[in-house]
């Protein structure tokens, strides 16, 4: 009896989270036009209307598909918004995204109704197999994590027009506080428990990358009490960091010298001003770093005379913090200063930071099962580990276990760096 | 006192064309949403939005900013809008264009119709100078231009999507006729006149690569009496045409090869079916064949014994020819069959006609004077030359002297070809 | 006195090694014409004449250049075999190596023996600095991996052209063996000491990227008792390991498609075959397989339920193992069966194992000083290990701290697959 | 019986002609090493060793071959040495030419000498077919060719190695002579006969893209009496000629960027010396410039005020100049100043001049029967005709018919300019 409350309390739960995460991707979406939903300016990003169409194909397929009766909304929409589900057939080539004027907007925000209207009946229909409930939950997840690729894309999609507008012109600025003083917070060898129980078995969700939760013996280091901010990158900089060979990963001295990079990437060449999601603004010495690459983050802790954490060192000290605020809530979407001010890292730490893990498997990883096996495991060779969160991060979407990946040249993340160093 | 008069009737007429020419060029955009007129599916394509706003652009550029006192609408504009321009300044890159949500295809259109009132209040005005009225009427050819390319271009742009929309789903079929038996036109070796009288000097436009006039001696020949049709086509495919080296040129037969070429490029793979402006359609045995290459024209007509003509032998055919129809303005914007029963090639002749001509200058060719030099004279150098006019080629935009050129990879041009052949 | 002693000692070892090592080199040119050894068959190899150069300018540069009254042989030679030390210069291309027909071998061959007299003439003078034996010691190691590189490079290069001629014709054809029935061997929870103490400080040589020695909690898990055998392997390819991309990383399915890979390297598409150092040769199903990239060992562990091991699991079984042979040395350079019977990862294994392992740096690493701090550190993105020498490797040359290191994709060296899998 | 011994006497020159020819090859490779003989610096050009196997293979597959009886020396090299007869069979690709070890050039050599020796017995023995003795001398023209390939191949080939060694160091110094002021050479409208009669129905040899030889209508115009000398170009360097975008093709605008062009291909950049195949040497003011693509031939023509001559201008200058002077064989394999007194271009003219014509066939062209109908008519797209004869041309390979082509970009041949312009 209780076990049937707590399924009908979850079935509940899940219906009412689904709502808002799904309200919120139209909200991010709505300063758009229907011309700038479709820019793609990479062939790493994608445009913000198909991010809302994979989005509800996910749920399309994945939910409402599990019954086999189920008849598509339109056939030959699968092929499009798949992403990258090979075993469920092939999909649109990837760096093809931007040449999608069908469906119009307007029929990915109709078709984002139908599907809503269907997966609300169905939750609020009868009971549902937990296998449903776990979709549901996953896709909803799944969307958490597009609605910030929906942002950091079409941050780099206006950027690259060359008039360069904003985003919204009415982002709140972030409040000017002070980086503090860079503290070393040390910790002695020690066994750690890393990684979560793994979901679905685990009540608490959690991506199949994050378990089994395992031990790891964590050397004895310090780590840094907050992100590396602007002015103390500036100073790389002025000692000129991006021409020192020695400071650099060999792949990433040669990305840096065919890139022509100088700064982090939204900043301008007078190092002066940053490009944000409210358009251009001056630079504030204060705030964490943001948008540079790993071989940038890596090349940094060199020259600072340290390096960059584990990501087990990173989780083993921010395991033991609660959540504590979801900027992206409050709406800015650009990091600001003072955070860290605790000693331990933050979730929804302003930036994303650079660990020097390369991603791969915990200890008895298994995938998810079927097709959802292809979420996250095929992609654990090349990839390296960000830990903590971004202000452009979905508030609920972030945990100490949590493994963000990118490729290690990846600078359109809000992605940061936060130093460690080795102490005997 | 005539020549005042002569001056007035020019700019009056100049006036009409100009309301003309730029409403068709709304007109054919018409049925784009703004996504689809910001698709830009391949570097040599434009999105139709850009084709909107550069024509505009010239209009601003070349008449309105002959005088120096003028301020541009949107200064940054400029160098999204400009094409290859070099001498006035740098121009956004080519193969960026599709990523220009903003400005917006509603601000394009208003910027549209705020030069056509800038221009139109200024050719009602005072009498201008003729180079002022040169460079309109320039710019109205230049207009017509992309008129074709806008069509071309937005063809290829649908196709490219996997939904492969129409353009329009309400355009007329093409009449069925009969290809009619290809006859030969037997011509003797003569001089011929080629070319036309250069303009503005001569009170006929052309374009200064049509020009100077000049005697070219024509040797014996034979001209087909119409273009090959697809019916014709079909049996070179039937026959292994494109898996025979020998009838290739080298470098059309590497492209052959990596592009898996294996019929004209919107045929469908099972030779019954074309995509056209109008959706897919069953082929017409008897319209003429389009959308090949130069290398597929020549792999053709070196199957059919025959050769492709010279632009001279072209020209010195038709130069008797009055222009008789034109298709585009019947709506159809497809080939049909019937042409050429004349014998003669024929303007507006459904399909562009690859010669064996390479595009270079006429002997004491002169390009435009000022930046308009760079309309055509840059790049006479690795592009072939085609004859004709197509069914999508506007309304007073042909003439014998008529020279269009396009790399000889070139397919997405109603482009299809007329046999020749050497006689003794 | 003892001090004094121990260091006439070392230097006289060390040149007793030096003649000996680089004698050996020389050996392995033997079989070469100086056009064969100017080969370079894609930019990741090298040709034959450019190791033995680059491996002699090593000791120009690192010994002989120690003191800086020191005259170049050729100073112009700098620039061409200055592999990737910026920090002391720039370097010819590495892609172009292959252009170099001058020096000529002959040449090469002469700069070989001068340098080798100057550093004999050195090391039977007076004692020497501590400093300059270490880069003596160094220089030999360095190019001891020289010589398994040109092995493996020339392999590749005579297996380019399309007569695939042997490298030698007089090859030892590998024993027969019996791959004996795979074994798990399990080893429980604990932690193992990881890696070697920091050479030169600690008498016994090592990498720095082997050092510091540090302690790794590693998991319960059961390694296999030897390699994938070449039927084991071909039972992953007959049953379609090649086409389901659900055994692949992203990328590798990427590549594996569009290099259409379907089996190792160097085996013939009949499956029966394999091109060595001795020329084609039929297929011994008991040998372990070779050359495969990660992407492939990965793949069919997947296929096999089971996954790669990490560098610490191969480490921790490896570490109690004496060196037990040295079949480099016995002159077949081919690997053969019946490695593995003592049920720990044995050293000269017959082929490299990929380990789960992306290469990255030890707690408390520190490049060794100065220009060769690029020897290693800097290659530490990007690359994953591979452990435990392969058929080709000198002896003397391994050992269980050993770390090679790849990128995934390579297929060229001696590389194979250990299965390991994860236990309650 | 006069038809008889004309044909004996055919055949008894051809024999002399072989020897001499075959032995000319044999003597260009000789000053190389095996090493140097396998360079190939870019997939433009092959290394000597393939062009002495290359042109062997030629006679072996054209000649001997034609007795169908014929068992090739080595089977498995007419893969290799194919150049691009694809009607006859597969080829290795050209860029990979240059990792060809073996054959070794021993083998290669050996290869000749047998060949020689069957092609000789043949020749002395019994009267042979018209069709044989045709592709013999066709082949002794092929040799040809390939031995002007061979000097810029190599020369190249050294240059692109960073030591940078000459050809020969005991190449004759060229004649110090004077431009002398350039003169132009009026000439009216007229219709001159251009090209050579069919061969071989005509007795004179000619490559079958010569010919017909037909009427051409050449307008009034005025020729240089000399090519652009070095100062003259180094004049359009100092008045910024490689930065003015106005005085260049589009294309070619395009290459100088991307090349970062300043200067003929193997000038120094302070603009006073030139690499030549003795060397690096000072530039001759007098002599004439060479080693420029078609790009900058135009361009330099169009800021001199003039343009580039037509083929058939040359040609109907040329047309009446006996051959005087073959300086290939002097030895200089350099061009030196004096050229033109004559006033009509000169055929062995010490550079290739570039003309505006495009490769294209001639009214009534006829490919030469069967799979040598590849040697020519498969290149006539994208290719721009140079007249005249090179100071590497050798002695009986010019002729006032003879059209070479090269693409536009080509800058490593012996290569330049010579003006012309439009008169009333």
């Amino acid at each position: 009896m209780l076990a049937i409350t707590a399924a009908v309390s979850r079935q509940s739960a899940l219906a009412d989270q689904y709502a808002e995460v799904r309200q919120r991707s139209v909200a991010l979406a709505a300063p758009l036009s229907a011309e700038d939903a479709m820019v793609q300016s990479m062939p790493d990003a994608s445009p913000a209307k198909w991010h809302l169409a994979h989005t509800t194909w996910f749920f399309e397929r994945f939910v409402l598909g599990a019954d086999a009766a189920y008849q598509p909304v339109q056939p030959d929409w699968h092929f499009l918004f798949n992403s990258y589900y090979e075993t469920i057939g092939p999909a649109h080539a990837r760096p093809q995204r931007g040449l999608l004027s069908r469906p119009s907007l307007d029929q990915v925000q109709a078709y984002r109704r139908r599907i809503d209207s269907s997966v609300l009946a169905l939750l609020r229909g009868g009971a549902l197999d937990d296998a449903i409930l776990d979709h549901l939950q996953l896709g909803l997840q799944h969307e958490q994590q597009h609605q910030e690729l929906l942002l950091t894309d079409i941050k780099h999609a206006l950027w690259s027009n060359p008039l360069q507008p904003a985003y919204r012109d009415d982002l709140p600025i972030p409040a000017t506080g002070t980086a503090g003083p860079l503290q070393w917070i040390e910790s002695g060898e020690h066994i750690a428990w890393i990684g979560a129980p793994a979901w679905p078995d685990d009540a608490g969700f959690a991506y199949d990358n994050e378990s089994p939760r395992h031990r790891v013996l964590v050397p004895a280091h310090a780590l840094a009490s907050r992100p590396v901010s602007n002015a103390e990158y500036a100073a790389f900089i002025a000692d000129g960091g991006y021409r020192q060979v020695q400071l650099w990963m060999s792949e990433g001295w040669a990305l840096c010298q065919a890139g022509q990079w100088q700064h982090p990437l939204y900043w301008d060449d007078a190092l002066q001003r940053e490009y944000t999601l409210g358009g251009w603004r001056v630079l504030d010495p204060h705030a964490p770093v943001c948008h540079i690459s790993y071989f940038e983050a890596d090349a940094y802790a060199r020259w600072a005379g340290a390096r960059l954490p584990t990501e087990f060192e990173w989780e083993a000290a921010a395991s033991a913090d609660a959540e504590d605020g979801s900027p992206a809530d409050d709406g800015r979407l650009h990091p600001q200063a003072g955070q860290g001010s605790s000693g331990s890292p933050r979730l929804h730490g302003e930036v994303w930071e650079w660990t020097s893990s390369a991603y791969g498997p915990y200890p008895g990883f298994r995938t998810f099962p079927g097709s959802l096996g292809e979420y996250n495991g095929k992609f654990m060779c090349g990839q390296w580990i960000l830990r903590g969160g971004s202000c452009a991060t979905p508030r609920g979407h972030v945990r100490a276990s949590y493994r963000n990946f990118f490729d290690p040249s990846a600078r359109w993340q809000f992605s940061g760096v936060r130093l460690a160093r080795d102490i005997q």
